[in-house]
């Protein structure tokens, strides 16, 4: 017969999920039994750790990953070691062992007290499913908003006592829910963007993020030099988007408001692409734009978009973006920009 | 020079909000003085009138709505009718006047104490700017997160003595702030999507309210009447997106799980668009779907895509999609569904 | 054998919550069926109007009061009404249907979705039970919870199909708990504040509703006599703590920091009982105490005590403080205030 | 004149918290420049550490204690730690330094997002003041908070340039403000509190980590041998209430429900102080209580006895109601329980 064990796993592995990242305690057990052959667990002694591994993991496969963490002290162990991964838009799937559900209530030693309270703000989802039969949907809705854009870390606390509950046979149904994301321009929204950037006279490009993250760095390679644009690394950036030994590179942007127009002063387009406008750091008020200059901003979180105190953004998949866009646009005939040989930024951030 | 309220005013008439819906007390009297000529103010007096109104005004036009209520007894007047407004996916852009900044930790009478969370979790986002010179900014925002996919109510707090303060003149430039969005599947998602329909030999569509949300009612009735489907209502929803005396339509859904299942009986391939999957009422449990069912998702909602406990759900914009989808599609050699005339269905839901 | 359902209504009974005031949904039938006959239900058709009469009877009574909402949109109505409720420090116990609780997770139709969220933050303690063998406990901690000091409204969501859920025999221990509350100042307390009192060349007596809550109007009444005080009512005061006819009365003070301090200028001494200090409205601000004066605070509510701007407050008991402090008290040779004949105050607050 | 640094560190220093442990980053700078000569920084190099270190001192000293860390990163790497604050009733005074006022709706780098949701549920209270001026009245609410029972950590955010923020004269009123607690039982409580006791044939007494909090030690003592009663260490206690070499000393109650009422079997009466009933740990159902005996809870934690499934609990100052409780006590003529020898109960919890 089917548990909540059983379809668990039996998720995670349609799912790609078979690295577990964690730190366990008791709670954790009776998820931990039985572990299958195909799964590995890859065990850090303090979640900083666990999640810092897990999320470089991410970065590097581009795939959700799942962490196990143990109640409120090892899930409030793990959240600093959050904060990145939010902004990182890393799809982790952190799952955390939860007391029996009888002794939740009475707040019993490793109780997780409002335990879907407790992540928040630095995740896009939190849960504690109100039953056992809900748990393995509630993961594969977990898995599924991690990974759909903007993605990010996602919780859910389990209590103890439901790995063991049986469910019916077609309790197995969730297994095989899907999403995908569709996120192309229509044509008309190409035409506007191809449209700016032919007319532009001096148009530069920023990169953020998740530029690479989507693995677009080639596409973005081919259209600084389409167009003959400099290239930024929009500032405070946690992902390099753009070779920087490429002769359109010009280095990272300042983090503040009057630092940003001053490097960009001249330039009447600037086309941000995966990055937010901007992540600030120093309080340094001021013109967000250098006068006259129009901001595009393509970028696959709507947050991001939403919240950008200026320009007009696009809100959609950005390697799709790029694929479409170039199409549209002719070779300039301007010059290349001179490479911009410093010493400094060779190194940092490292060549791609 | 300009002032919070100026620069706000200049942003409300920019994005079209020139129809304020309220029901205000002293809180918001700061935002109300020098009402401009060309706003016009929506009195009810009771907040749970406010809200429908604006709710159903959105719902008509398909566009942002403003709501001014009053404090936290105003707000909290309104969360009722929160409840359907979070469901129909209204983008209403709630504010609510704060007492004076200085006031609020003492919990003054009017102060909205922990505004930011009263009207959680039935709004998409929820705010109150750290200072009077971000209200503008954060009133761009809250317009863009109401309006982006998938739409809902935002919550604004902004406290008294926040509209006259005077900003810098390039404060303005948030007004020139605009989001647009792209949600067009991919040629192989497109190709992928035509090819089970095609597949399928007793296929059955299942529209919701975003159907009609989106204006795709007839792009629908093209698709059933292409492929001779019959057309379901999805249960509990709360817009129209189909034609009840045309042909193809057999009624609402239950809204149980097994009541499903027993409708859709027969068909191998459910392809549903612009609902939940599904909003079920009764509790009765059961197989979510006929044995050896298909389903398709099309939604703009991505929460109701990743809760969905099966299907493969395909996020992006429904009326592009169906637009795209169209002409993949040849005419099929089925027969048209016979009419199911049934006195009571013709009324209810009401003919579009 | 005992259920939830038998269980819950012999902890209603023991408690003394034996009238429910309530608009029910389908959500709350499982908890009304079998409605015993030492039971009543008062009945409002809009959810404010229920809570507006659960409030009203709880002051009246002084007893918590319990109260039953129809999931999120019964709550949303009610929330307006709520905001009175917590600065009445009224023990409303309300209670709210949830859906079955596999059908919470999928957001069906009547899914009261994070439902211990949704109330706050105008509730002292909201929660929903993660499992049925917790309903019982959970509403016998809400009872406590909102009538223990500082006394105010709490939320329990309880889940569809929890009620007729079989409990051990012994479950009903829950029955037979009960709480109550030491609140005494010691004797050093005690010769503080009478030796500050003594001192006092002009002290003024500043009351607010507690006084009237915990029944210590006379006490009051008694205390002004004794050192011949003039008497004034706290801004914004949800109740009458003094008799306006008394020669000691002086009114109702203004609600704005400035005018608080005119209106108390030339005294020593403000002793502040049973109110915030304090609840402004107007924003004008200034000294919160004239020069040279001393502010005591009693009160029940810690959070009120901590938040003060300014004053030395005792956290206590006030009904048991004034009739331990009465004894320390020598009748004072002041000649008592003239009577403030004021045809105006003679009307409102009403007399008492 | 004033600033809202210059009043913060009067009031600091008048509170007595001249200790602060910390990880600063740039945003606490503006709070740490000009650190005055008599206060001290205690720096860690991990937040988890720096609170360890805090909640050490402020068992240690019986205070509440300055914690000052890093924005959210810093805030969430503290968070394990705090599951240990909370549970101990650790009075720590958490700050953390936020961007710039304007630069948090951006999000900008450091910015602390929703930052007085981020510790919740593991302070007792958190806030960001509305504006500079409130900073210093927030402190004070925030020292008073977690000093007042039941003590606990409590959080506040404070924005960067708030700190040079000029301020009145009398700003510096809330330095002045002093909050004290009343937590005697009336007389007609201690009776029966007496009474019970008396008429017990076999009472046993319970103590949690909150006597040796309040430095009830001896007076726990006392009441073991006055009245003969063995003594065993509530489940999961943080702290060691009772000599472990006492004749009167049986042990660490099991942390389970069955366990519990098998050790205790046999007793008509149980006297649990300073504790919650109880903190489990193993998930094991069974009767909460040996069949016919009665509880009596004595505690300074509101929810501590809301929560409990069974007993009748008295919430006051355990201090002095055992101080009030023994002088109504006779010797009892049972004879005191024989020592107890284990080699390794002696050795933990460690003698005190």
């Amino acid at each position: 017969m089917s548990t909540v064990h059983s379809v668990t796993y039996q998720l995670l592995r349609r799912q790609g999920l078979n690295t577990v990242f964690g730190n366990p305690g008791s709670n954790e057990l009776p998820f931990l039994k039985r572990f299958p052959e195909d799964f590995r667990y890859i065990l850090g002694l303090h979640e900083g750790v666990v999640v810092g591994m897990a999320d470089g993991y991410s970065l590097a496969t581009g795939q959700p990953v799942l962490v196990n963490l143990h109640a409120a002290a090892g899930t409030g162990n793990a959240m600093g070691a959050l904060t990145n991964a939010w902004y990182s838009h890393s799809p982790l799937v952190i799952t955390a062992g939860q007391q029996a559900r009888s002794m939740i209530g009475v707040e019993a030693m490793l109780a997780n007290v409002d335990a879907s309270s407790l992540p928040r703000p630095l995740v896009k989802w939190s849960y504690e499913p109100a039953c056992a039969e809900d748990v393995p949907r509630t993961l594969s809705q977990a898995i599924h908003m991690a990974n759909l854009p903007a993605r990010g870390p996602v919780y859910v606390s389990i209590p103890y006592d439901d790995w063991d509950h049986e469910l019916e046979d077609d309790a197995a149904q969730v297994v095989r829910h899907d999403v995908s994301y569709a996120g192309l321009p229509s044509a008309a929204q190409l035409e506007a963007l191809a449209e700016n950037l032919k007319q532009a006279h001096s148009p530069v490009l920023v990169l953020g993020p998740e530029v690479d993250a989507v693995r677009a760095n080639s596409l973005a390679v081919e259209l600084s030099e389409r167009l003959c644009m400099p290239v930024w690394v929009a500032p405070s950036a946690s992902r390099c988007p753009f070779p920087t030994r490429h002769a359109c590179f010009r280095g990272v942007l300042p983090a503040a408001i009057s630092g940003i127009s001053d490097k960009l002063e001249g330039h009447d387009l600037i086309l941000v692409i995966g990055a937010p406008v901007f992540r600030y750091h120093q309080y340094a008020p001021g013109r967000y734009l250098p006068q006259g200059a129009q901001l595009l901003h393509l970028t696959g979180d709507v947050q991001e978009a939403a919240r950008a105190p200026v320009g007009d953004a696009l809100v959609g998949d950005i390697h799709a973006t790029l694929e479409a866009l170039l199409p549209l646009l002719a070779q300039s005939d301007r010059v290349l920009p001179t490479p911009f040989l410093c010493h400094h930024l060779r190194r940092f951030p490292p060549d791609v």
